[in-house]
């Protein structure tokens, strides 16, 4: 599968560049796309020849089933450069597997591997110039498939555009991040699409998301809908708990995203000696430890932040602040997991990916 | 609101019609479009003029929200035509009133009546040789929103484009349906969108409904996610069922749309004198009644088909098939509601709507 050269895809190079008009030192996450994209159309039950070509507007039927019955799913991933200029994935056979099970979920047909990764690694070489070297520094990767069969039949789409845009971006650091325990509003049912990366699931936390806002929280941590007893997710991020010195992660299922970082994290944190539990986690349990000062830290993870500590949570309009600590896990963990990405530390678990 | 002619909108005729190229007499549900449609573009915080230009494709930048996040909604309505030519609505502003109910819940900000009601009659107008005489025959209607921005950070577009496109369709026979009540896989959370028309509602259905029909079952009734012990929806429909003479449908909730054909056979069979209940139905309910012969009928309601009459069922595999009757309230009902939309029958509702 890797560097796969036998199979053919197009590539159309860019007579411009964009690159001289941007300013790397102030970008804002994900508004700034490469000269390049992917692009590949699934027509008549196949995957036709992938394309990478000047990144540039798409032209869709207002009647397209995405805009509709958003039948869409997608991917997070990110390319680092190295100080020897060697390009860098992390895990990526892992998002390319995530995306194909979240099609699976949204009735999309699969993506073969052979397309993908040649594709990619096209495209990340076209745009190499926009990987920038140092700590922190990344091209965020952005694998997508939308259904753009025109008609309003609710039924699956007969034709999909699978695309790959890149966006650079710098260290992810969002400022102080307080978050509200959801006591209404839920992310996903049993049953339903939680578990993929699917568009419609990230759209409906946008309002809650803006109440919250509205009480001086950044984020929501999204409890189970049954009960709003159980801790999921925490905006698009898994969320970790550490109890004394214990780090708290609830399960995956149907409702929670088989996060790459979160596990990445869990694999760490064990070969730090860090003791881990993957079970639920209950609100009570966590105000609890907060009151008798046994929480010493929260943190969400995912690949556009890797960590985002959180330093306080409220819960029925009641606030917590967290403790300062000079040993803290998520810099601790967030440092071991980047020296891995940058290729500054060794790789045990196999987890890099070299674009050759 | 209504005939409102104070607003301006831009009209651009198409100077061609695609017209004599589409056998009315055979109408796949929701693949041909009229010749104009409805724009209208929100940036720096308001909605622009709205137009009605020649349908046609819309290019939007591979990074645009509704792709990533499906901030998007939309609208079911339909158009009629009497024997004297003239064009009705039926119940237009609670169309309104739920795209801007579902707009709220997903971030998205309204559209204002004075720029909908009169740009929908502009576009009617300038389509109405495409609304067909007949009983059965309508222009169904599709208003909807999306969110356009560019940018892959997960957070609300600050740029929408709200359309209204136009479908002729025939009166809508599907064959026989029958159904699978779920008991794995859930439309919607408590706390979730399931009241909006969320596109993400629609897609995420689309898999277990491919898998109810691998079993023989057109559609599927969804269930509450946490027991699946409660009856909801019929695929894209609301759903009834008559124990005896009685009907009995579940009451909205965040988890249920509250649907237009829904409201309108609740008051038209209380005009009848035909008993409702709206309550929760229980799956042991239904089969105990299926079993006792108590059971009469069960049907799906919502604006393509109005009434979608269902056969069967099955519930962990287990089948259940209904009696066929001479006196069914889906056909008595489907046939005063049908009457009214078309101009037929009094309308002691007020539900009808002139274009003028």
């Amino acid at each position: 599968m890797k560097n796969n050269t036998s199979i053919k895809f197009d590539i159309v190079k860019s007579p411009t560049t964009k690159i001289t008009s941007v300013d790397f030192e102030n970008l804002t996450f994900g508004a700034t796309f490469t000269d390049h994209m992917m692009i590949c159309d699934y027509e008549n039950g196949a995957w036709k020849t992938p394309e990478v070509k000047p990144y540039g507007p798409i032209e869709l039927d207002p009647s397209a089933k995405v805009f509709h019955y958003a039948q869409a799913v997608f991917e997070g991933m990110k390319a680092f450069k190295d100080d020897h200029d060697k390009i860098w994935l992390f895990r990526p056979e892992d998002n390319f597997n995530r995306i194909n099970i979240s099609s699976k979920r949204m009735a999309i047909p699969e993506f073969p591997a052979e397309y993908f990764f040649p594709a990619l690694e096209a495209l990340l070489k076209l745009d190499q110039a926009w990987i920038k070297k140092g700590f922190g520094n990344a091209l965020y990767l952005r694998p997508f498939v939308i259904a753009t069969e025109p008609g309003v039949g609710a039924s699956p789409s007969t034709k999909y555009k699978f695309m790959i845009i890149c966006s650079p971006v710098k260290g992810y650091y969002d400022g102080e991040v307080r978050v509200k325990f959801s006591d209404k509003f839920s992310r996903a049912a049993d049953g339903g699409v939680g578990f993929a990366k699917a568009a419609g699931n990230y759209g409906a936390q946008f309002y809650p998301t803006a109440l919250a806002n509205d009480e001086g929280y950044q984020q929501i941590v999204w409890t189970d809908a049954e009960s709003h007893e159980y801790l999921e997710e925490a905006g698009t991020m898994n969320i970790f708990f550490r109890i004394n010195d214990t780090l708290v992660t609830a399960p995956t299922s149907d409702r929670i995203l088989d996060g790459i970082t979160r596990k990445s994290l869990i694999a760490l944190a064990g070969d730090f000696s860090i003791p881990v539990e993957v079970r639920r986690v209950s609100v009570a349990e966590i105000i609890n430890a907060a009151k008798d000062g046994t929480l010493k830290e929260i943190f969400g993870s995912g690949t556009a932040a890797v960590i985002t500590p959180i330093q306080g949570f409220g819960f029925k309009g009641e606030k917590y602040e967290l403790p300062v600590l000079t040993d803290s896990y998520a810099t601790f963990l967030k440092d071991k997991l980047m020296k891995i990405q940058y290729n500054l530390a060794e790789d045990k678990f196999g987890w890099r990916y070299e674009v050759k």
